[in-house]
């Protein structure tokens, strides 16, 4: 495929991921960026030191589910060239966390005062890909109607550890009549690069979910008596992850304030 | 494909369709045909008057989950060429039922001698199929490892009517774990020729099903605390149909006893 380069001023084409950036960058958005950009990838972020990144990469490689890695960068570059040409990791999200030894220190709205030329950005998958894909075929999605968060809950379900990093997947659930739950595996089997099939269907309690109605993160959203939880691993996990391995310095981006990339969500499609 | 033209008295490959059938013609094999020729296709037979014919093939093209059609023969012709090169519809299947006006008036072990020239032959895809590939991937099925039939209902699903054809599709069901039902789903998605992804998981009330232990056909099976019920469509749904009919004259294959095909269950797969 190839390739413009972008310079540093382009303003990006309207509705586009490059243009969704540059606003962000020049501050002209600031809340989350659901609904920024349809069509173009999200990603989830996480910036750890580089004497990390190797232990954190395996990680990812051995939860593909929940870890779904979309994109790296070198050591101290604020570029991640395999998901935008003109994109700057320190400016291009709405907000961040910054956290040391696993307290949270700060809430910024770039990270150019917390760079270092040791950090690692990690960019993985996050559900708005398939959600786009569901809602094109027709499904509803609750939380989506409601205008609230996904519910997610830490499971039973343990992720592989490697290094220090370990803990529980971490999932989201969506309500689903039968019938669009067996649609719902078949469609986000087709996305392997951002969660792809359901993790879980039906049966919370064997996941170690004792009551849906409970969720660890996001908002609470009704499952009616002719519906169904459907559950996907959720790009949370590395952030709940992170927050118990307590590393010496990380950053991650602010819920909801995801990166917005150059990708089509349609490129993720393995068929 | 080249396909080596098969003399009447041919012995076949042994473990081979072919075999099977030249076995079965001989009255060596007279039992059910599960097991028999394993990775071949095996399919559910319905032999109608030609004056039929136009309104069953559109109600199989109007209900493939339930009514997937793998052949059909010319009028009066005992041979489907689709399916087989050396096959004769009157003679190699273990046994038949002959109907009239919706009564059942024999169960012989070949129909030569009910032979009409108008009658029409329709071979419609069979389970055995997907449930060979869900067992290679390491999924257990209990009805086999019981060594009982699949437990089948009729719905509250309509079928979509065509001339006289109409009323309730038949689906059978297999208790699986919610990640081996989600792989299911993934696993028969791929054989559309055989019935394809279940229909519905889970809450068999919604599908009219008020007792999964009181099957409509074949034998019940536990659906234990940390499984869902999982229902296909069914193969059973057309001779469901035309004993709502009641046709003037019809013949089914003997329930279990299927017509074995030289075709492999891995053509059917489309991905």
């Amino acid at each position: 495929m190839a390739v413009t380069p972008m310079r540093r001023n382009d303003t990006g084409a309207p509705g586009s991921g490059h243009a969704a950036r540059l606003t962000i960058r020049a501050r002209s958005h600031r809340g989350p960026t659901a609904g920024l950009a349809p069509g173009f990838v999200q990603g989830n972020l996480a910036i750890l030191p580089n004497a990390l990144a190797a232990d954190f990469l395996q990680f990812c490689r051995l939860n593909p589910e929940p870890c779904p890695l979309i994109g790296t960068s070198a050591p101290g570059d604020w570029r991640v060239p395999e998901l935008a040409t003109d994109l700057d990791i320190s400016t291009d999200l709405p907000r961040y966390r910054v956290w040391r030894n696993g307290e949270l220190v700060a809430e910024p709205e770039d990270i150019r005062e917390f760079w270092r030329d040791d950090l690692v950005s990690f960019v993985i998958g996050c559900s708005f890909s398939f959600e786009e894909a569901l809602m094109a075929e027709g499904i509803e999605l609750r939380h989506i109607a409601r205008g609230c968060n996904v519910p997610m809950y830490r499971t039973s379900i343990a992720t592989k550890e490697a290094g220090p990093f370990h803990g529980p997947m971490v999932v989201s659930m969506r309500p689903l009549r039968p019938a669009d739950a067996i649609r719902a595996v078949q469609i986000t089997t087709r996305f392997p690069a951002v969660h792809g099939a359901p993790v879980h269907i039906g049966k919370p309690g064997l996941i170690g979910i004792e009551d849906v109605m409970k969720p660890d993160y996001g908002d609470a959203v009704e499952v009616r008596g002719d519906e169904l939880p459907v559950f996907w691993a959720c790009g949370v996990t590395p952030q709940s992850v992170i927050a118990t391995v307590k590393p010496e310095f990380c950053i991650t981006h602010y819920p909801g304030s995801m990166l917005v990339t150059d990708q089509k969500n349609t490129e993720f499609a393995i068929m």
